[in-house]
């Protein structure tokens, strides 16, 4: 799929703040069961193979994951301090289990599991994210099979249909609304305009 | 009134994280009118007198205006990148414009503008935000004046409920979740719970 018009700006974005490593942590807004809105960090792990969708990862046990299922949509808030800037991405969120039914996406939480640290891996394996704290909890558990994900552990894709990209920096400040016009398979059809920041 | 026990936290994170300007950043998230989130950086100003309220400001022509007139919740994220912790603060959003009923709010909305430098003044005699960009918007408007506020000036407030604070630097990790009890005019009652990360 050919890269939509957004990405180009964002890879900037990545390459100008690499030096931090916070700049891949966006914060992520979904909608409670109560109709209420969450807000929580989240890190970023790159594109869906040659899609645009970006990946993140979640378990199963968490409230996002409960959120999604009756919500699936999502705006993920990307500030960029070296740059000044701001990406907001609006989509449709997709958990995937192993128990997804398409296969490519397992695969691809599989490949996403064998991706992260073992400190990373390890966090799956804590006690019931939530639940109140005890002596008993488990957080020193031993290191999980890195091939074979633990059953709670979860890809998390964010499917943009609207970027909108502020540029604080700007004279006075610029801002881009990338909007989705159509989409297949194999292409997305993406527009832009300016807009009063 | 006496300030909420997350204060304490939150105040010390502030202080340690002071080197970056954007350590003032949060990102508010709200419900757009069609039931999706919404979610964009602001920057925090400091509480309402001794209230546990959160100060921010917003143009009654944004998004986010319309948004909390319908839907009056939002959660701010606030990551702090020195120390490693997080900050969901989830709560009551307030619109206060010059037209607000109480008028100590007002008197508030008056003081916050004046507390604006007067490139943040400027902002508010911009275009209307969001709408398409043409030559003959005016990005250079004459300074506005720095006591009476511009009428779609507004002093945005959030009335914590609950602060869910967690700490990367733990061992594993620490969080703990802030509940507000009961409040009177002069009084809040908050319990806290450690819960699993």
């Amino acid at each position: 799929m050919a890269l939509a018009s957004w990405r180009s700006p964002l890879a900037r974005a990545l390459h100008h703040n690499r030096s931090l490593t916070y700049s891949r942590y966006v914060q992520l807004a979904t909608v409670r069961l109560n109709g209420q809105p969450a807000n929580r960090t989240i890190v970023f792990r790159g594109f869906l193979n040659d899609t645009n969708q970006l990946r993140f990862i979640t378990d199963s046990r968490s409230d996002k994951a409960e959120q999604v299922s009756q919500q699936p949509w999502g705006e993920a808030c990307w500030y960029f301090p070296n740059t000044r800037e701001q990406f907001r991405l609006l989509g449709i969120l997709t958990i995937v289990s192993a128990a997804h039914a398409d296969p490519a996406l397992v695969k691809a939480q599989q490949l996403q599991w064998q991706e992260l640290s073992d400190t990373a891996r390890l966090q799956f394996a804590w006690s019931h994210p939530g639940k109140p704290r005890s002596d008993s909890d488990r957080f020193d558990p031993p290191s999980p099979d890195p091939v074979e994900p633990l059953p709670n552990f979860c890809l998390l894709l964010l499917d943009p249909i609207q970027v909108d990209h502020l540029e604080l920096r700007g004279e006075p400040q610029n801002r881009h609304i990338y909007q989705r016009e159509s989409s297949t398979e194999s292409h997305e059809e993406w527009s832009v305009r300016s807009v009063n920041p």
